[in-house]
């Protein structure tokens, strides 16, 4: 038997209940696969600045340096949202990508065929998408140095960001992206503004000049600009996206809503050593925590993804995969992705589906 | 009569035949209406770097700014696309917009429900969709100082660009977004980063400010990524958009992009005083260049966008609009918005197609 310790960030809103159905399918699948999970709870976003005054407290960043995978579900709400920035749920969130250095960010947008109807766009323009945005996660304009408000000469105010990658940045995020390409059907695009941003110049420069390492792959350049207007007019020319923290923070969610049930996404985040953090693409949707409405099975494929990336366990991530295509082939529907002549089930509910299915 | 001196840019690819149509639509429209259009041709893009080895040659500039409006077709091309940085056409662009210090962009976004199969969406989601973005045009990333490509300590390249604006610049534009809402239904939506960037946070707090002096507008906020989401979630939401460059540049393609046609979509630039340039959102399509082929529609709904935005001439501009309107209705398409039982035409046909409906 492995034996992971694993750290939970339950987080607010909706993520203690979604968390509980994915630790019991991670403990139902251990039991399968031979596998031991110790698990330790940790705070963070709202809950942790109300019991400590911080979003993310040091002990928290500890307890994640010290298991082998971090199991996120989802931060912030209302109540925290008019605090000063070095208070808010989101700090914390960029303080964990920081202190573990999280730089590959890894945003799965697949169709399902069960949901396909979810989508706001036409079936034949959505069938069989699969989009992997893999966006660079502790750089770009979110870490950018100088950054503030400023007060200019002649007294006005002035805010302030930085847009800057260096090469190792930017090689480091194409290499993953890269080999994420030749793991799927081996075309990669790269998404930049290029034609604008002198960091998009290098940017550019770089990926094509990794290129040659990777003859195997097939490799495009967009611009932002125009890969959004692609991911709506024809999503299925996608395969692999790379692009910096910013770019990918916007496309990322594009791609996700093509599929129509956000409910359903999760993400990986990566370093280059020590534990990835594995989260919900969907936020905490304060207005039905606590109430049994939340949609688990995002929650559920981070665990599956935390498996698969972070544990080298993909046998265990195929069997929760799988219970997930089963429950949805069996009419379980939470609220979110109800649809008619379906079975509506609460959180819970849709946990012990999945714990049968397995 | 009035007179009018118009500046033309037709640019590159298509630029030059689409601008063709507009002309003589502008010429007969002007009969009816008692305007007199005085047109000066000028170079812009890769015709100028060919003809004079920079993208925006200082006498295009004075030109410009000697008349009252400016009507720009397209510009770049392969053929351009390697050039250093001050030489590609894109430049000239840029250099048009900063030196009619071109703060205001206006993008229209507007299903037509003659063309409403074209778009990628399902039909009860774009129905009806009508969405003005005002994307600040001279700010934010595109211009924000320093910019370039750097050399670390360590001996690496580091690419760096500015997103910054300062408050007077936030509140220009915030006024004309805030007066484009009065004449629209009244929502104003304002999309930032304001959970992670500081300019955006500026951003957010002197729009909130400005709202007090427009009691009647119903002002909203939205993430970007946000905002992606929602832009194919649910476009009808939104009425008026207002963002930085960037975002603007990124938003206003998705949502210009849920029409189908963006060959049918004109755009305004605009400044504090002095001449707005007008021209259509798509690019200058050099593969079907010199064919026959092109859509001039943008191009004609651009000199309709002129002739209300530019010149307050709000009768002429209804006119051309209609005629667009009176075509579309009649069965004429080009190859780009072709679909069963319609007439295909190419580019000339259409424009004598639009002269007999005026
Ligand atoms: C909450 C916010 C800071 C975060 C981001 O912008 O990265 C979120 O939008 C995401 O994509 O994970
Ligand atoms: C060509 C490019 C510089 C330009 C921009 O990014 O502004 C274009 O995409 C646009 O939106 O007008």
């Amino acid at each position: 038997t492995h034996n992971y310790r694993i750290t939970l960030l339950p987080g607010d809103g909706i993520g203690p209940e979604i968390m509980t159905v994915a630790v019991e399918v991670l403990k139902a699948v251990g039991q399968q696969c031979n596998l031991q999970f110790d698990f330790q709870e940790a705070l963070i976003g709202g809950a942790a600045i109300d019991a400590t005054g911080s979003p993310l407290p040091e002990e928290t960043l500890l307890k994640c340096r010290n298991s082998e995978a971090v199991l996120l579900a989802a931060i912030g709400g209302y109540k925290w949202d008019n605090l000063p920035r070095p208070q808010r749920p989101e700090t914390g969130l960029l303080g964990l990508r920081a202190g573990l250095e999280l730089f590959a960010n890894l945003r799965p947008a697949k169709i399902l065929p069960q949901l396909i109807d979810a989508s706001s766009l036409k079936r034949e323009v959505v069938e069989g998408v699969d989009i992997m945005v893999v966006r660079e996660l502790t750089g770009g304009v979110y870490f950018g140095q100088p950054k503030g408000i400023f007060t200019t000469e002649t007294g006005e105010k002035r805010g302030v960001n930085t847009m800057a990658y260096t090469e190792s940045e930017i090689d480091r995020i194409g290499r993953v992206a890269f080999e994420t390409a030749q793991k799927r059907q081996g075309r990669l695009c790269s998404v930049d503004k290029a034609n604008v941003l002198e960091v998009s110049q290098l940017w550019r420069d770089r990926i094509s000049a990794l290129a040659s390492e990777y003859p195997d792959i097939e490799l495009s350049h967009l611009y932002v600009d125009n890969a959004a207007m692609q991911l709506v007019r024809a999503p299925k020319q996608f395969d692999t996206i790379v692009t910096g923290n910013l770019f990918g923070d916007i496309l990322s969610d594009a791609a996700a809503m093509l599929t129509g049930s956000i409910g359903m996404l999760p993400s990986a985040s990566l370093g280059a050593s020590g534990p990835g953090v594995f989260e919900p693409v969907h936020g905490s949707a304060p207005d039905i925590a606590g109430q049994d409405k939340a949609n688990p099975l995002a929650q559920v494929l981070s665990a599956a993804m935390m498996l698969r990336y972070g544990l080298n366990q993909p046998e265990a991530a195929d069997k929760i995969e799988q219970a997930v295509l089963q429950v949805l082939d069996s009419g379980y529907r939470t609220g979110d992705i109800m649809s008619e002549g379906m079975k509506p089930v609460g959180c819970q509910a849709m946990g012990e589906a999945l714990l049968q299915a397995l």
